[in-house]
Formats: structure tokens, C-alpha cells, sequence
């Protein structure tokens, strides 16, 4: 059994690779590597698979969930600029992938590790992302 | 190759163990065990998977799925009070989990076993749940 | 200029005019006058016409009005039986377009007057109305 | 008759009022003034008003609306820091209302006069704005 | 007050003036006057606009609404070829603009006529039109 | 980890076996055997399954994806009628399951043989169809 909850973030972003000149940046990443920065309403659900709980009739309380990941991730990073404010992504470059491995990293310990965890990410309506820690 | 149809119903309910003291439900449960229930707008999306028959270039006839699947679920459910007018649910929570696992019982029986199935259910945009029978 | 926020309550209700016999509210409301209740995942949306204030860009603080809007709609309706235990409904019918109504008169005292109002209200993706207080 | 285009672009803003002190800022715009900006996927709507034109069944031709809607807003802003790259923010807090004056004033001169122009706006799913030129 | 319901139908179509040479239609239409026709999954919403029935606490019952929409509009137009096999577009364009007018003129006799209505038609997520019978 | 790229393209269709009788194909296939077409707002997303590059942050770079998606599929597809104008559909049924995979095979040769990939596709907001190659 697999549940699932929803939630988001307004942030600011850049790809950016500090190794590399600012032409190379340009060359490669375009318009998203532009220096001061553009935005996205992130979209993120968080999926936890696990047995049934025949006393709740839940695999894990959402309620609970929720207070996590509000606490972990959209206290963290909503209306932030991902690149300059959050120390998640000092040496990491902020591409959707990399935002949800962060994600993951950060929810893991708050989840019983007899659960499985994933997280997929929408940075747009068109564009996303799902990792599941492997 | 997986094919999915997607249908609703909105019925009301609370997620209440009788087991338990109603002090104790209101404690876990919180607000999902107001007496005198709620309700949502349950969306589910039904999942077969199995191989394409090559004259009709179809895994399952999806005319004849949607029919079951009003037939088995959305007349059962629909406008109705999961706690007291359905007797899936006499000794079962109707917590998402649990209503995912009734509507794959129900339609289980009416779908070719060499073919997989799975429901995904959403109570709301941000809550969800899927089962595979497993 | 308008400004529209958009708010969710999930709640139970049923179509039932006390003034008739159970037989004429079945035969007129059909399902939805179903006894034992049944819910929807509730969307509204409230808008708000007037000016822009130069100083902030804003025709009205957003954060202030989901504020009002959470105390005065959601807190009041989300996750209870809107026939039995809110007493806005007792005495009128909570169809779509009374909902829409109630939530207009909780929340005309708290905006400005100089400020247009007006609710619209989801009960269904397919199912909506709109009112402006006339 | 009316007819309505859809497009999209992703931006950073902070709402920053620079008459006021930095204190003042945060107090009015709370973590919308965060100092180093956060983003939005922005989503808008141009609707067009007027008689339809018998030879064509058209209003207008959405195919032409969509290329200066493209050219005018969408190249303009897509990927942009609106407080520090637009030229067109120079002046005016970059709030949502604000923005969409801004688009309304950018597209104006490139339809016809005879048809009326409006904008619909959405920052977030729940936070949407609407001008009509008055 | 108003209140809103929502259909879809699945139709082909082409733009076309029987009046223009081929060449000319190609001109100016473009792709959408490919000769063999495409086709889309048109979504529409019916507004009704007028008292609420004190009653009932309806401005005009949805179950019976729905059945007038679904007998006139969509039992006419789902799985057609809007330009082959629908007699209401012999003379006309079936244009989104024209494709509401033809629904708002197929259901107007079946409202009553003391109350307003209107027809929005998406037919696509970005392209929509909305007439209002004037 | 999983990258998606959503896109969408409109076309007519009709689902009919050549090898069998008109009546036949009536029959199975109903309303979706029309002869004269009826059409979809086909929306379809590509999932590409592969470790991140750690110089860039991206499992495949989504710019080059959505090129290749738009030369390879909406350029081929859209404001087409699969039947008649899609050579790829000369002997295939343009059913939802077999559009998935024409377009599977269509990408295939363009994404690194080290990624996975599958297509989903959605025919309807009800129905669709998910296909990995095997």
C-alpha cells in the first residue's frame, strides 16, 4: 500500500556549475542558468509504502506527515532563494533532480525506516522529477 | 502496457475504531472523527495492466471497464455514507487505504486474472493512496 | 483591479427541506437528499474588486485575507456535517448556492466596504456557483 | 464574444516597496520581501472581446495573439529576475496586480481597438489577479 | 446568483471557408484547415443565471440540467465530425467562437427564459471562448 | 532517478479493424468507429529513467528532450488525422495503447540506450496508457 501527500513552495533558483566559466554555464544550462536568478511555484509529493495499520486503518498518519514536511521542507525553502539562502545547496547545483534528493535526504529520518520512501517533483506543469533514494 | 480510467464519487465519513474509547478517537483520529461525519469528492483511477489484442489494439475494453466500475464502485459509494449505509464497511475503517482495498476487492472479481490491477485513490488533491493487492 | 484567493473545506451535507415529506425530498433531490449524508471536497474562491494602494502594489493584503478567510469558512466548515453541526444551515438548505451565500455574509464584515465582493464555490469539478450579494 | 489565451512564464520577484526601510518592508510584506528573491511559475490569460469576424469564424486569430503574447510578455519575463533585469519594474512593485497592468499595457497597442482587452493573472493556484484596462 | 455545469465532447473538426480557394484557407488557417480534420476534446460549461428557489435552494435543478446538456449537446456532438456529420454546421465555421453559439442556441429553449445564460468552451487548455446570446 | 517532460498535440481518429465487416466493427467498437473521425487533445509524457550527471544536475538535459519530442511527435502528429495523414498508423489501429508505443519506438533512437524509458498518454482526463518497451 502506497500513500501519497501533496504539497509546495514558491523559490527562487539558478543552474549554475561554479567550475565552469560563465560562458560554459550559458552554453549549457540557457535561460536557467540566467544570473540573477527566476522562480518556480514548486510542486512535491512525498510516497510512503508500507503495510496497513489495522488499528488506524493508515499506513502512516498524514496528519503527521504534513507537520514533517511543512516543518522539513516548505518552512525550508518556501519563498527562498535556493541558491543564495539555503545551505542544502551550497555545493550542490539546484536542478530539480538535485532538489529532490535534498528532499529526500531531509524527510528520511522522520520516516520509520521499515517504510519505503519517494518523492517526485514538479518544477513545472511540464517539467518533473521522481527519486526513491537509489 | 497499463491502461487507466479514471471515475468519482462523493460520500461522507469518519474514521472511527469502535474499539476505542471515543476519547481515544478524537485523540488519533482528530477532526477525520467528527461524529457527525464529513465528506469528500473521492476520485480513483483504475489500473489494468497485460498485453494488447492485436485486432482491436486494446488491453481491456474501456467501455466495458467503465461499466463495471460504475456498476461495482460509483452506485455503491456514490452519495453515500461510507460508515452507515455501507456494509463493505461494518467492521472496516473507511480510511483511504481501506476503501482502496474494498474497491480492488470489488472489481477483482469482473476483470480477466491473467491481467494485473491496481486503484489509485485520492480523498483530496493532496491526499492519496494506491494498492496492488498486495 | 480583482484579486481571487482560493480555499478548500471538506465537509458532509444533504438536500433535505424539512417543510416536505421524505417521499417529495427524495423524489425532487434524488440522491442527494440520501438520509445518512454524503460530502464533497468543497473549493471556493473569493474575490475582491477595488483600487490598487501604490504603496504595497496590492488591492488587499492576501496574507490578511486568507487569514479571515481560514477563521471565518474553513475553521467553521471543514470536516463537520454542514446540516447538523453548524448553525448557519439551521435554517436553510445547504445546496451549492446558499453555501455560496453564508460565506459571503462571514465575510462582507470583514473587508472594506469601499471593496466589491464575490464566492464562488465548487461543490464538483463539474458543479459550481457565483455570488456577488445581490 | 469573448475568447481567451493561455500562457505561462517563470520569474523571481520580491515585493519591495524602496521609499520604506527594510524593517518597514518585512513588517508590511513579510517572506515576500525576502531580500534575495523567491519565484513563481506565472500563468496568464488574455481575454478578447468583440464581434466575430463572419469570413474567418474568428474573433481574432488566436495563432497571431499567441505569437505577440510570446514575443510581448513571455520573452520579456520568462526566466527573469523582474525586479532586476525588467525595465518595466523599474519603477512599480512587481505584485502580481502590478504585473498584470503591466501586460495589459504591453499587448494594448497590439490589438485592435475595437475589441475590448482584459488579464487574468495566477501567481500561485490559490492567488490570482484580473485588470481590464480601468 | 449563478451556478455552472460542465460537460466535454470529443469531436473533428477542421477550419474551413467553402467560400476561399484551397490555398487561401491554408493562408490563413493553417494547420487547423488540414483537409483531413483533427480534432480535440472540447470541454464546456453552462452558466445560469437568476433567484434561488427558496424551496429548493437551487437557481435551476443540475440533475435535470445535466440531462438537457447531455441530450442536446453532447449526445449530438461526442465522437462526430463536426463539419461531416453535424447538420448545425452545414453553413457555419466550427470555430470555438461558432461551436458556442450553436450550444448556447440548442439549449437557450430548454432554460427558462427568465433566467440568463452563457457558454464558456475550452478547446484546448490555453484556447477558450464564452458567449453570452448577444 | 526519473525525469518526465509532459507535451500534447490534437489529432482525429477513429478505431476500426480493416480485416473486419463495418458491422463488426460498429459493434466492438462503437461510437470510437465513426467513420467520418472524431478527435482527442492527445497530452503525453516521456519518462527518461538514469543516474544524474553530477556536472550539470540533470539525468538528460529537458531542452534537447523537448526538441526532440516536438520534432519527432507534435510536429508529426498534431492537427493531423493519424488514420489517413500518419504513415506510421497505415497498418497499426491508432488506439491509445498503440500511440504510446509508435511514439516509444519514435524516441527511442534518440535517447542513450543507458536510460530507460517509457511513455504515458493521456486520451481523455479519464482515460490512458503507460508503455515501457516491453
Amino acid at each position: 500500500m502506497r500513500v501519497y501527500r501533496r504539497e509546495t513552495f514558491n523559490a527562487a533558483h539558478r543552474i549554475y556549475n561554479p567550475k565552469w566559466s560563465d560562458e560554459k554555464n550559458s552554453d549549457v544550462f540557457g535561460k536557467c542558468s540566467n544570473p540573477n536568478y527566476h522562480g518556480h511555484n514548486y510542486k512535491f509529493e512525498i510516497c510512503i509504502e508500507g503495510p496497513i495499520n489495522q488499528e488506524t486503518g493508515y499506513v502512516i498518519d498524514l496528519k503527521e506527515l504534513k507537520k514533517v514536511i511543512q516543518d522539513e521542507v516548505c518552512e525550508r525553502f518556501d519563498h527562498k532563494n535556493l541558491n543564495m539562502d539555503c545551505v542544502e545547496f551550497a555545493n550542490i547545483i539546484p536542478s530539480a533532480e538535485n532538489i529532490s534528493i535534498v528532499i529526500w535526504n531531509l524527510l528520511r529520518p522522520h520516516v520509520n525506516m521499515d517504510l519505503k520512501m519517494s518523492v517526485k517533483l514538479w518544477e513545472t506543469e511540464k517539467n518533473s522529477v521522481e527519486y526513491d533514494g537509489k
